[in-house]
């Protein structure tokens, strides 16, 4: 049924949704099936990171004070912990103050959130976004 | 060209992205139009640009299929171009085909969201999600 | 012998060189036992480089010319397959033509001096240098 | 107080690093303060830092102990007095203790030049290498 490559087939929408899609789709210079492919992708996402099943690819990021007594030392040794879902992590000094650090990340979608929570529990951490990929 | 009512068009998809699609359009118990017009409108909020002003910090994560013929090198063009809005850019390389990109942006919330439509546009670009926070 | 924690030992040294090293200890603030320490792991890290043995850990660094045509996706292509080596690569966009490139490496030193040497092999590939340490 | 001749002091080492020390010293004929003095003189050639001028780009790859008590805030204290030079960080996670930080930088010789001295004076920076090049 799925063969190789390429499957076509047919889809209903409400035509005041496809109105709306398809203005969207020539704003950004897509084609309507390369745009139902991304929103497919995001969809699958977000299904596996709500079941909190399945294996995803992302980044976590966050900005956070390093004047923070302890956190420094507090981050690395968590993502020592959970260093098996972390390929690298990015730092970016702004300034003063903040830091922009971006975690790459691939693993278990519930470790990764189990991850994202001890981060996030931290004081000193001002804000954390997950970007969460289909591999 | 809408009318009122329900439109019908056809969609074409990798065959793999379809099969994984079908499964958990069933777990769900949707059929597959449902399915499709739910992840898009998700879609269309998500990338519904703000007409916020402002300069932002973040990341934009991108997955894509590196055998893309010229996919690298349009995608190094289009970052070379914005570079006034990268710090750097982290490649990891997931497995044969398929590489994550992590761009770690700073810059007015307009300049960020306009490259992340011209990386999203290119063939071969499976997904983008960005996280931008404020500073 | 060994011990553990800290073993102590005595060292004799021409006095002339003594003199420079402690000159140099001064100028930078250490004193002679951290010197010879970070001294000791250079050394055993570049006897490790020159007998092709042994585990290393670093990065490679090189600067390219992205406009070179075809260049970008082979840098790619032998980053996939050495991929095993890459914990991530950074890039960032220097100018309009020159980029750097900045590889986290881990594996074996004879492993990672062929992907060296494959990447210098390029055309459009201006400089290399690598960086290597013992973990 | 260095006299004509030689000259002997006392050292302590990691016994670890030690250990691994004299085995290399033995396989290459050495006695140890031989390959100490050879230690040396490699470590006043590659950080005896040239008197040149002029913007460079590059990487400072070091390898710490994230144990080692304040390190962690130290580090990112200095790198973010100097983050005119840096434009990011990556860090590896290399096992419980050890990791590996990348600095992409780009700026004027003596500027990196300080910036490379004031973290490897930091006490459990095991190792400092630079990889600069010419734009």
């Amino acid at each position: 049924m799925y063969g190789k490559g390429v499957s076509r087939f047919g889809v209903s929408m409400p035509s005041e949704l496809l109105k709306e899609f398809d203005e969207m789709v020539a704003r950004m210079g897509y084609d309507r099936s390369k745009a139902i492919q991304l929103a497919t992708r995001n969809f699958l996402t977000e299904y596996k990171w709500t079941r909190e099943e399945g294996v995803v690819v992302g980044s976590l990021t966050i900005i956070y004070n390093h004047e923070t007594r302890g956190l420094e030392e507090t981050l690395t040794d968590i993502q020592h912990e959970y260093r098996g879902l972390i390929s690298s992590t990015t730092h970016v000094h702004l300034d003063e103050r903040n830091c922009l650090e971006i975690l790459a990340v691939k693993g278990e979608v519930k470790s990764i959130q189990i991850l994202a929570k001890r981060l996030m529990a931290e004081r000193g951490v001002k804000q954390l976004k997950f970007a969460t990929l289909m591999l």
